[in-house]
């Protein structure tokens, strides 16, 4: 979307931390550089330890060396240290740079020096590169290929848990008791080969589930439901997967099928209602309405909350949590091309936890499926 | 180091992103959240999606609730929209806090809004935990587990390389020609098998390690230098290792051998010199006579640098790179009870590259080794 990203960007963030880093000069830069935008140009600014990766293989149009514009500074400035401001202020005069955007994640601390300097600064009122939000055919392929990572640790996390046995309250594989530990090893693994880091990976069973962040340990129970959450970033790409199963090894209750019944209908209903040009607020009230007509409550309480009590879904790209939102508190209009997890779930203590997630790319008809893996649950 | 914390320190960011949000509050929040401090207690306000869980496991003595916060705020201002500024306005006035004080990096929108709303905010001259500079023993004890499962990767690269047999420009191993992407594998699986995510991990050869933050891609040759730098974070503390060891599967020319020589030479010379009260300036110092004394010249091209041409070494703890920093342009005088990197390196296109790191806690002696592995690089 030319045109439509802000005028004169600029950036001070390592690719890690910031995604609109990454996506403005598409190369890894582990600590903090300088990048900015003018005239249809991308600049960035490095030391001697990025400057040549960096003028090899990014999509920056011109590498300055950070040494050298320090130096200036130095020179410039006797009595001043060369910091970040110092060669940024002499960079908006060199390149005739009237005044910067800065994102909203600008640091504070770099804002309050430009601006005591004189060099004049917005800070951008929403997206940064709104372009972000819609993705090409190539980044919608890049983060199937993140969800195709997550599937490959759905089928590593199954094969294990249908391989184990019941002794009592735990299950036995190979010759050793099942855990949320073991489960997440053999999903990283699983990642790691297929070319994804799969961090913060969520295996949580029984009661642990309830907590939607909480990343689970110890024995996993027969009978009990297990959350399973895998958002691997890919190497390559930077781009992520992101998607839930909700599995139990033994015998499901009837209370426990229904909960997840409940759950799969919610994102089927979700899902029907994506289009471009709807609000997401609209999708999570599908899910909320299906929940309320099987008699599903949401209660807060003092030791926390019950029911459903998370948005419906979050778009999906280089960061794992981004623009647009499907959300009850959040007036968003989908636009053609946003990619989006949907990921209902219900979290009741004493019962357990059902969150089932994919990811779609909004079109102006039925959303593409951007995730695959089966929906079978009760593994017997 | 009661009372030497910034007063008030507040905060705004998850803690994938902030090591200080981390260490404040010892528990993961993977979205941001606000957090600050007030006349010695620590205060948290999550939504609900953390809110038993942050309540349940993580250093925070009041954990209040996001929702509750915001419909404060709407009651409030009926006509603005409930954000994270009026929330904290909300808290500054509920809990008589009269000023914050926030980090350099600080969100620059919100620090922007925050002073429209007439909240007194001071920014950070400095860290805004100095005591994390600082490292406690159960600290030290985490960044060697960290050190532990780097060396675990080296001894899972090393075996491979072993085990590898040269046929023609090639290494071959288990019918397959070795490449980087092979070795970071092996390495990756034995870190997540001890418990850490080692995410970017660098394996590069030959030339392609004249890039000092190449991860290093394709066939790795027998006869060339291959740095591996690992730097795995400890799932469970957060902590990370980092270590860096050079390798070479063949016969070394005498060329490569003394350069290999110098390094370690310059490495054991800066470690020497590391003591409490000691300028980390001076240290680096110690590796660039080395090299100067033994004819390596460092020069800065339009293509890149050659030589040595980053700093000595880094503190290490939350965050991969942290105060204190020993480098050339860098004064800072080292705390006891610091830890810090030791990572020399020399880099020639055509030649090839080489860097020998380790970790060491500076003490009023002899610094204190918190990693190991064997230096042995040349493999037959």
């Amino acid at each position: 979307m030319p045109g439509k990203s802000a005028p004169s960007p600029l950036l001070y963030s390592d690719t890690e931390r910031s995604p609109d880093a990454l996506y403005f000069g598409r190369v890894n830069v582990p600590d903090a550089f300088i990048a900015f935008g003018h005239r249809g140009k991308k600049y960035a600014v490095v030391g001697a330890l990025e400057f040549g990766r960096v003028r090899k293989t990014s999509d920056f149009d011109i590498v300055l060396p950070l040494e050298a514009w320090q130096q200036r500074a130095r020179e410039t400035w006797p009595k001043r240290v060369a910091g970040i401001a110092e060669v940024i202020q002499l960079l908006a005069k060199a390149y005739r740079v009237p005044r910067f955007t800065v994102p909203v994640e600008f640091p504070a601390g770099l804002y309050a020096q430009l601006r005591q300097a004189g060099v004049a600064l917005d800070i951008c009122d929403g997206a940064l590169f709104p372009a972000r939000e819609c993705k090409s055919a190539a980044e919608a392929a890049a983060i199937r290929e993140g969800n195709r990572c997550s599937a490959l640790g759905f089928a590593a996390a199954e094969r294990i848990l249908r391989a184990s046995r019941r002794r009592g309250r735990t299950l036995v594989h190979r010759g050793e008791v099942l855990t949320s530990e073991k489960l997440k090893f053999a999903i990283e693994v699983a990642c790691l080969e297929a070319g994804a880091v799969s961090a913060n990976t969520i295996v949580a069973g029984g009661d642990q589930a309830c907590d939607p962040h909480e990343r689970g340990s110890g024995p996993i129970r027969p009978d009990e439901l297990v959350i399973i959450d895998i958002f691997p970033r890919v190497t390559r790409t930077g781009f992520y997967g992101d998607m839930t199963r909700t599995f139990l090894r033994g015998r499901a209750s009837d209370a426990q099928r229904a909960l997840v019944g409940a759950v799969r209908e919610a994102q089927r209903a979700a899902l029907r209602s994506i289009r471009a040009g709807v609000n997401g607020r609209d999708v999570h009230r599908q899910v909320v309405a299906v929940f309320a007509q099987r008699g599903y409550e949401t209660r807060h309480t003092e030791q926390g909350s019950v029911g459903f009590f998370h948005g419906t879904g979050h778009g999906l790209g280089l960061a794992v949590h981004e623009p647009p939102r499907l959300s009850g508190s959040v007036d968003w209009t989908l636009l053609k091309g946003s990619v989006v997890t949907v990921e209902p779930g219900l979290y009741y203590p004493g019962l357990g936890a059902c969150r089932i997630e994919d990811v779609v790319q909004v079109t102006s008809a039925q959303p593409r499926l951007l995730s695959r893996y089966s929906y079978e649950w009760e593994l017997r």
